[in-house]
């Protein structure tokens, strides 16, 4: 049976190495290679690189949802919920010199013509996630501080779209100026 | 000298290629194939498949040029011209079944940190065609037709990008509803 630090190993050096370099644009040996584990090892724990790139993108999205959590922070009025996770996915790509980006922006981009597996999960992995910022926004819209006038689950998605594409100019242009504008246009007129 | 139109053969296959597959997942000969040329002949006219690459995006952006003519029709009210255009690009989109999405953001995903070169010429178009949107949200402004609390450079931008994000979605869930959520929300939100 095979060591299971091994197969942790090489989905760590996978969620790294594709989240960086894009799933295209990375081979099986670049993977077991940051891995520090023989090629000959991964066929031992993988079908494919698609199979990997599948639990890869699982992983991601196990963070994100950890980063989800302070929209349920019922310490918070919900409109400071958003601001700050919002906030905090800026500072996370500020670190990362907003070169990465989003893997699942990425992901959704570049495979999704290519693999209907990853186009399935992608789509699961999205309609979770604006499930959440929805929820929050109702909540939002319940106390005052988000306009009713729109509906909850449309904003929630127009959100999500919105910062992966302040995301995708902050590839570009590396600065700051997508999230503030995001920030600044989003806060600026959906608050009543 | 080589013939101008085999040059054009290769320009012409790598638009299409390029912008439906990705620029890694495409090889310099599934373009001479795609173009019926020989393969050897790629190098009479592009020292790389980056170099084409290059070529092939500015023909793209210069086919986005046209259907921002749309924005500076006087015929129109400058809100109308915004709704036309953007509801313009939705139509090409599911013309397309949602699949290439668009040249422009895809290769923001994918190319921005393996080609310094292309990240520039990405930036450059980005900030024309921000540009172009900003220019038609001022004359809305004017008219009084979109709030002049939020200024027209940001929320140009922020059209931009928000837009792209729509299109990645749309990759992924192959529908309009991220186009429909676009439309509703920011003619919902940045009309007074």
């Amino acid at each position: 049976m095979p060591r299971p630090s091994v197969r942790e190993e090489i989905v760590e050096a996978a969620l790294k190495t594709l989240h960086q370099r894009g799933f295209n644009a990375t081979g099986v040996q670049d993977i077991t290679e940051a891995a520090g584990v023989p090629k000959g090892s991964f066929y031992n724990h993988f079908e494919s690189k698609e199979a990997l790139g599948l639990v890869a993108l699982e992983r991601y999205w196990e963070g994100a949802l950890r980063s989800l959590e302070v929209l349920k922070n019922a310490d918070m009025a919900p409109i400071a919920r958003l601001r700050s996770y919002f906030r905090g996915l800026n500072e996370l790509a500020r670190k990362l010199k907003y070169r990465p980006g989003c893997m699942i922006g990425n992901l959704s981009i570049e495979m999704t013509d290519q693999s209907p597996a990853m186009r399935e999960h992608l789509a699961a992995i999205l309609a979770k996630w604006s499930r959440a910022i929805e929820l929050c926004v109702k909540e939002a819209q319940a106390d005052g501080s988000i306009r009713r006038d729109l509906d909850a689950k449309t904003i929630g998605a127009f959100l999500l779209n919105s910062w992966e594409g302040a995301v995708l100019r902050s590839k570009v242009d590396r600065n700051d100026a997508s999230f503030e504008a995001f920030e600044k246009i989003v806060f600026g007129s959906l608050t009543p």
